[in-house]
């Protein structure tokens, strides 16, 4: 057997068992996408057993020796040669995460799991009782758990690295605080402009009568022209909406309905859609491999928020759903003129809580808590003083202030349940969505006559061309820059939000 | 330590090790529920590869050899003592299923799925096209391996009896083929009597406009008045009713509505709602372990038959729910007296398919299976030959005659699946329901007032306390006449029909 036949072969043997292994993971999101919208009430402490059960047989395949020794094998043959090729990224991406996997100890793999369950119990009671207090020690236990996690895991920056590379392989702390600041510097000028403008467009359309059965249908109907396909999906109630992928051909997505608000189900339909869409358009061939997953958090957001935001909030989009919408919604929609109904959609206001924050002011809510939750792991911030140090960052960079803790610091459930590192990515998502969309139009054409006309194919065929089919072939950073022709920057994003907002509020 | 610590230590392992596996046994049932009701069309193929994994892991911790040297320690001591306690009982049943997947050659147990998988796929395909000949090799192929598997597990009496075996545990054909002919020879009489009459009840107003979400809402309201707790379980929508349970507090029945025809849903709701009470009824502090388990799938489908028929089908029930359903079907139902809704839900008439045939005649439909195919695994019919003798016999019991074999021999899925020896199971569910409820009353006293009055409470509480709570601590015959105070018989299912039947015929 030549050398390379002999690579063939264990590339094959590593590629089945990483692929079997997706299988059980596939199966785990099935029973939390079921857990999530349409088990019974009284089902809920056996599921988790039922999850404990299948994530230690995951946790052992995925620590499996052999892996490491698959791994070595491979790391010096030919298939390694190019090093975008499916082989090469399979064994990069791969011998990431055994790394990972290996290095945290058990112990502290267990500790972390069984803390963040306690986590998110005690914040489901602290942010009830907006107390912040009770909660306190258990997130106390959960940061310094995740101190110990990145030292498992080593840096060579700083130890909040570690954390992110989770989430969003390889972005760096450095990288990521000097595109936010950029984008900081240049967002609290418009907003702070936005306020003091006299123009406040009217929301009062979109407060009405959306019979639920309408919206459903209507968000079906709008996620299956963007592109959505509910032969391979499916769409379902839940609290908090999420995208899920069970299968190269099923993947799920969930939203909530307010039968007296359009905006919440409507662009949560499309935001969940954009993910659903990047999932579909993953190569099916490859399921389970990285050449066959979604890039990192981050590029998956960038995909959500192209289609709710760039796309879904654009006067084209709404010139052809506009009338859709209006007969459909004839209560609450009968005198309202398009013009109108796309202001309202695009308003910005500072606010409280990051889940109902517009396009806008959203990246501040993350850049507040992407400098908490790094003050917190390098140990320049203690637990005690961080909601003294939420309430100033909230003050000083969206002028609003919260009469509690339950919509402060409490509000999200992230740092419960141990996911530090994981906030950067929905931001990093809005960046590389105004980016992407930009080059989109560089190498199409205007837009928005495609849009206004109802043709997402174009785009969503030059997303598939650009970013879906490639999986995790190129780290996100490199992928934006291969997309775009330049490094991610804060420039496209902020183009974006002027080029809506100024003439919104009379500006400039 | 003692003798006896040492056996509760090895009793603790081996109790937690089946636990488990219940776990990874109850996340399969979610995977096939999911696949019966809900999944995307396309996600068909990966589904079965995630149900092959895992059946994979499941079978390996079934066959694993401890289970068997733990078994060994414990069937000499003090836990055995009483032969009927939970521990007894665990140890008896456990001993039984490792000795049946461990006889088991795993290149069997791979043939036999395979073949079923085939076999299936296959008889989809000739069903749709009438079409037996195609199908004939891989039932030839079929019968080929059951009797591989029976001569594999063993057996005292016959072949036929080590497939009954497992899914009717402790059953013989012997006894079986008694139970059966005395049956047979009162109720083939009875039809032919009900075919002779010149009463026959019209059926019409079960025919009209019922629509969907009416009958949803009025199945789940009498599927929770009879004791269905929808907190721990769900109803949805399949093309093949059945029920399953996916772990101690979630039990999913599932139906398939007509809006022109009252009965497929409502009857098929109580059915289902009645397996599901008695799995909600099982001792869930033992979900897993064999005294937390259904006793056999004959017992199982007593409780189905018990709520469907004996209760479902009774005067005294509709006197309590006639009034609601007319309300709620006041198209259909509006100038429709009691009366004769009662008899239309009663009425008999010899058919052709099995699914929809009524309580009495279903039984003759079972006992022809069972005839043939106990003579397919005796060798004394070949499958070349099945159609010709399945005709003969509908023609001898029932006097229909199939204009096709769509509709004849190839009207079920069991046999293309490989479940031989699981339709006695049906009839024997009747025969048990009969059998209960008669000593429920016997117990009880008249239970007619009670059901008029929508009291299912005793009822339930009754088959609760001696059924249910017993899990798989009796075998079935045994749980039998321990209930009813005689072995198991024909006589209280021939008594309830000829109580229902002769009058509404006008007979003797």
């Amino acid at each position: 057997m030549s050398q390379t036949s002999e690579a063939i072969t264990t590339y094959t043997q590593l590629c089945e068992h990483v692929v079997e292994t997706a299988r059980l993971v596939t199966i785990r999101a099935l029973l939390e996408w079921d857990e999530r919208t349409i088990m019974p009430t009284a089902a809920g402490p056996y599921r988790a057993e039922q999850i404990t059960v299948l994530s230690r047989i995951i946790h052992g395949r995925r620590t499996d020796p052999r892996i490491g020794d698959w791994l070595q094998e491979l790391s010096a043959t030919d298939l390694m040669a190019s090093s975008h090729s499916a082989e090469a990224t399979t064994v990069r991406c791969l011998q990431r995460d055994f790394d990972r996997q290996t290095r945290i100890p058990p112990a502290l793999v267990e500790a972390i799991s069984r803390q963040s369950i306690l986590g998110q119990q005690a914040w489901v009671a602290a942010r009830k009782n907006d107390d912040f207090q009770t909660f306190q020690p258990l997130l106390e236990q959960i940061v310094d758990l995740k101190r110990q996690e990145a030292a498992a895991v080593g840096y060579t920056g700083c130890a909040y690295d570690a954390l992110v590379d989770e989430y969003e392989p390889d972005a760096t702390t450095t990288q990521l605080t000097a595109v936010f600041a950029a984008l900081r510097e240049e967002l609290v000028p418009l907003l702070m402009a936005i306020r003091s403008s006299d123009r406040v467009p009217t929301t009062d359309c979109l407060h009405g009568e959306f019979p639920i059965d309408v919206q459903e249908k209507f968000g079906k109907h709008a996620a299956t022209e963007i592109g959505f396909d509910f032969s391979r999906g499916r769409l379902d109630v839940t609290h908090h909406p999420f995208c899920t992928t069970l299968g190269p051909c099923d993947s799920r997505i969930t939203t909530r309905y307010d039968s007296q608000f359009f905006s919440t189900a409507f662009f949560g339909i499309l935001h969940e859609a954009g993910h659903g869409i990047y999932e579909q358009g993953l190569p099916s061939e490859q399921f389970g491999l990285p050449p066959g997953m979604y890039c990192s958090l981050g590029i998956h957001e960038s995909q959500s928020r192209l289609w709710e935001n760039l796309v879904g909030r654009s006067h084209a989009f709404w010139q052809h759903f506009y009338p859709q919408a209006r007969e459909a919604f004839g209560a609450a929609l009968g005198a309202v003129e398009l013009d109108e109904f796309v202001s309202a959609v695009n308003t910005v206001r500072p606010s409280l809580i990051r889940v109902e924050a517009d396009e806008a002011t959203y990246n501040l809510h993350i850049i507040i808590r992407f400098e908490l939750e790094q003050a917190l792991i390098n140990g320049t911030l203690v637990v005690e003083d961080l909601p003294a140090a939420w309430n100033e960052k909230y003050r000083e960079y969206l002028g609003v202030e919260s009469p509690n803790h339950a919509d402060g610091v409490l509000q999200d459930i992230h740092w419960s349940s141990a996911a530090i590192g994981y906030f950067p990515t929905y931001a990093l998502g809005n960046l590389y969505a105004a980016q992407f969309f930009q080059a989109a139009e560089a190498a199409l054409g205007d837009l928005q006559p495609m849009l206004a006309a109802g043709e997402f194919g174009p785009l969503r065929a030059w997303l598939g061309e650009k970013i879906y089919q490639h999986g995790q072939c190129y780290p996100a950073m490199e992928l934006a820059t291969e997309v775009s022709g330049k490094p991610l920057s804060h420039e496209p994003l902020m183009a974006h939000l002027r080029g809506k907002l100024e003439p919104l509020y009379g500006l400039a």
